[in-house]
């Protein structure tokens, strides 16, 4: 079950897709060039695949354990994350200011993936630590940096976020946990918390939680929600750890997955009042929480890219070594390697087309974060977050749904051994369940899609981005390859079916809102499968040029097949989905609710 | 967790769609009509409501356990498979002569869909053991009939079907269990096979193993393999049990899912020999195992319906209780139970729209069997037969395939409560996922709809079923509702991607076998997806008819809805699946194997 960080696809992402170079030319990314993220990237699969990747089947056969209020973690897992933080990792993305690297986002979500790839339990909890310190960054106090910041990034503290309670899930305006002033400026917290990721657990000295709450007399409703910290131990002004707070995880979740991931009930204020810190200002909690949850969702992202290019490798490597039946085209005389198998290839392209088209889709989109915050230029800001702002739903809802797809086929080429957990493959199926659903479900991706992110501004960016798929396609036919055209003759059913679908969006997001909302996720997936596919399509633009100069022939020619397989085989999917959001509404809505 | 066996759909497919009038007038068949039907499924509904599903999640909590090579199966499984024998069930289908009842294939798999919802570890243990019965039957001698049909048909004793070793899963012909043939006709069993299902357990007296082995000096490959029938204790000529056989459970499986189920690993001969008796004539076994694999892969098929049905149920009742978020019509003023958005009922009317359309396929395939095995007119039987076995890669590989995604939006209905597994839904999803591989994996059930079922023929059955799914359309434009007129479209765009994929199928089949075997399973998705639209549209008409005859109008409103939305949200698949078949058959040959 070794694991090997796919360092050159990601390279190839960062230069040809996301142009590094230009990102390089920011001020303040100087040396974030390709030199830089390749002796990055180097390093962290290095410190992944020999130590926190071996740690992942047994935090599936030991996972986190809880009594009497304490969680241990799987054996292992303490010494892997000081390794990690000791290595400077936990702080890669954030400001040097507070003791991290200050690397530009391109770079950071290819460790992101690499991490994720190797332990996805394990890479929660600096995943939820990050949103702690994005949160802190865009809403806390200079105090409130100077004191909780520094710690978390050098992994001695980690982080949480606190928002769904048994009644408030996808709709937090039902949040109920309470805070009452203080005469000193402080809060007390009283409430239930559920669904907390590393909530409680034995590998940092101090946790952070990052706490949703209603401010006594608070108005009902989101416009009511407050954010506060609330560290498992008190800190004193100079840092130093003081009482124990009243804050106690009296329970951990029995879960399909991520089972070394402690998922933790926590009891607020049963002894008196949690002490809690006012975080920016009262009431605007939910508007800080969700910069912090865009980061967390681009994040969630990666982690489908990332369980996906782990059951890949899986995948090939039990494909090359089980011996099976003769090859349909009598290639082999005997009995061979099921990797001769026309199915098993169809299967091995699909996952892998799916994984490097999301990659580069996600890469592409890290490229325009760091370009919308520290561009020069405002207008070039400005556009670039809204293409990010547009993807990120994408690379959340479409990378996890298609990691569903991804680790099942995984299992389907091991067949009957996949079904035997010792195996490994069946922990990443297991695994990948969990993303559709955490920091927002596909719906709620889809809903963010449809309403904030198209309806809002009558389909500009989305059109705006189809203008650039169609500059694409001019590429590709002028590229007059075989492949190039055939690429090109998908790419363009496929951006005219998203127009179609977009146009149909725009006229019913207002007008007929069931309508519009009925084809909600078919529409994030149709939009995702396209930026992913506009993406490979480029690629193969990008490694038909590297051929032709001699680079590296035998990556750039398995690059072009990819994309052509994407083309042939992902993208023939797009039609299928305009085809009901536009003419499938009525269906959706005709049910009698008590017919279910 | 409450099971409801969905007994009027049943009966609504066979009334309507498998028209089990005729079936009644079969002779042999008398009594098998739809008060009968109707009479036996409600029973069923009742047994397996009341005593079999209670155990499910039982069995996932306290999995089937091994020591020392005994098998304790989960507590209440024993006392439930004695419940159910002395009901008769497990002779429901069999011959009247060794106590069965008799009944048709077309009430039978309604009552194999009932077992297989309720708990589907348990069923296992009654589907081998009606694969056992069907192979004695098929090749048994009379001897053995009478010795071994009656006391599993009783519940007495159970069966298994030995097939797989640790190099010979799909490929068959690897097989090296040995059999050495002894002078008092018997032979001496030796090897190891694996994944033996119900292999040793604690739930019945005697074990009846069927093993396909290889008699010394027998051909290689497939044409040397024999079938023997090995019993766990050997039986005496009046019945009554003898010693103990040379075959030994040495372990079991830790599996992703069926975990009540005992996966076994059994040892024969390490004492001197495993006893075997040859079942029919040497080196004819992989024939009469296929007999029964065909069977089985049916029975497997309706698996993959029954846990859709499970998953859907529960699912909509998570939808009516959960209170999440104000509807986007507006249409209630707060929070409302989540059944009111449109996603949820998008999702859940795909997990109900695949499930409908799975029975009513398997149901009218059933009764294609009845007609084939015992219609009087030798052309009627020879029609059905053809159809019965162009259907059972589909019932089987379609059926299997739809239960991942319908046991996965099972899970995402529930949100975060569907990982955490006691809520239930996630032990269907990690059920489903065995469907797919056993009794031939998806890949190996679309070989056999590629080779033997639709290029042998030249596409004839293929394209006999294309021109009933003609004369369909013709009825639903004959109707004229708005509903069966926006089917209509959608059927015929199906069936139009269907006949171009069987010609390039039947094109391609020997001219290029990669070409047609890279399409092998998107043919089998789209086949499968057409007939099951199909049956849906067939369904649609006839529920049009109920309900101008004012009969039954809430069920005859839903069940048009439905098909509806079939039509406009599955049916819709099936020209990306013809496109990438067609012209992606390139892409999958193009990566040199060692690029992956």
């Amino acid at each position: 079950m070794s694991f090997k960080a796919p360092v050159k696809d990601m390279l190839f992402a960062m230069e040809h897709l996301a142009q590094l170079d230009q990102i390089a030319q920011i001020p303040g990314f100087e040396e974030a060039n390709l030199e830089t993220a390749q002796a990055v990237l180097e390093e962290c699969a290095r410190l992944n695949e020999e130590v926190i990747a071996p740690l992942n089947w047994e935090g599936d056969k030991n996972p986190s354990w809880w009594q009497d209020g304490e969680v241990r973690t799987t054996p292992g897992f303490a010494e892997a994350f000081r390794q990690y933080a000791q290595g400077g990792w936990q702080g890669l993305q954030h400001p040097t200011d507070f003791g991290g690297q200050g690397l530009p986002k391109t770079i950071g979500a290819a460790c992101t993936e690499i991490l994720n790839a190797a332990n996805l339990s394990f890479a929660l909890c600096p995943l939820l630590t990050d949103g702690a310190i994005e949160a802190l960054l865009t809403a806390g106090s200079d105090k409130q940096k100077r004191l909780y910041i520094p710690p978390m990034i050098e992994g001695r503290w980690t982080g949480t976020m606190n928002l769904t309670e048994p009644q408030a899930g996808s709709d937090l305006s039902l949040v109920r946990t309470r805070a009452e002033p203080q005469p000193d400026g402080t809060y007390k917290i009283f409430g239930t918390k559920i669904f907390i990721t590393y909530g409680e657990h034995d590998m940092a000295e101090n946790i952070v939680h990052l706490v949703l709450a209603r401010v006594t007399g608070a108005p009902e409703g989101v416009k009511g929600i407050s954010l506060f910290i609330v560290p498992k131990f008190l800190v004193n002004p100079d840092g130093s750890l003081g009482a124990r707070n009243d804050v106690r995880c009296v329970s951990i979740e029995h879960k399909l997955g991520i089972k070394a991931s402690p998922t933790c009930v926590l009891q607020y204020g049963d002894a008196g009042g949690a002490i809690g810190y006012l975080v920016g200002e009262e009431n605007r909690g939910l508007e800080y929480m969700f910069i912090m949850m865009n980061a967390a969702r681009y994040a969630v992202g990666l982690q489908g890219i990332a369980l996906s290019e782990r059951a890949y490798q899986k995948a090939v490597q039990y494909a090359r070594d089980r011996v099976q039946s003769r090859p349909v085209d009598g290639s082999v005389a005997g009995a061979a390697p099921i990797i001769h198998h026309p199915d098993v290839r169809r299967m091995l392209l699909t996952m892998r087309a799916l994984t490097e088209g999301c990659r580069a889709m996600a890469t592409v989109a890290a490229a325009a974060y760091d370009a919308a915050h520290h561009h020069p230029d405002a207008e070039v800001r400005r556009q670039n977050q809204a293409f990010y702002e547009f993807m990120v739903p994408l690379v959340k809802g479409y990378s996890t749904e298609i990691s569903h797809e991804v680790t099942s086929l995984g299992v389907q080429v091991h067949g009957g051994m996949g079904f035997v957990e010792e195996t490994g493959a069946a922990q990443y199926y297991r695994d990948a369940k969990i993303l559709t659903i955490y920091e927002g479900t596909t719906a709620i991706q889809a809903n963010d899609l449809v309403g904030r992110k198209t309806v809002r501004d009558g389909g500009a960016t989305a059109r705006a981005v189809a203008a650039q798929i169609r500059a694409t396609e001019a590429a590709l036919s002028a590229s007059g390859s075989e492949a190039a055209r055939a690429v090109q003759a998908r790419l363009q059913a496929a951006r005219e079916a998203y127009e179609q679908v977009v146009d149909f969006i725009v006229a019913q997001g207002k007008a007929n809102p069931v309508a519009a909302y009925a084809g909600s996720v078919p529409y994030l997936m149709l939009a995702g499968n396209l930026m992913a596919g506009w993406q490979m399509a480029r690629a193969l633009l990008a490694a038909e040029r590297e051929l032709a100069a001699g680079r590296d022939a035998a990556f750039m020619r398995a690059k072009i097949a990819t994309a052509r397989f994407y083309a042939d085989h992902i993208l023939t999917r797009c039609a299928g989905w305009r085809d009901s959001i536009i003419g499938g509404h009525a269906a959706v809505a005709e049910m009698p609710l008590d017919a279910y």
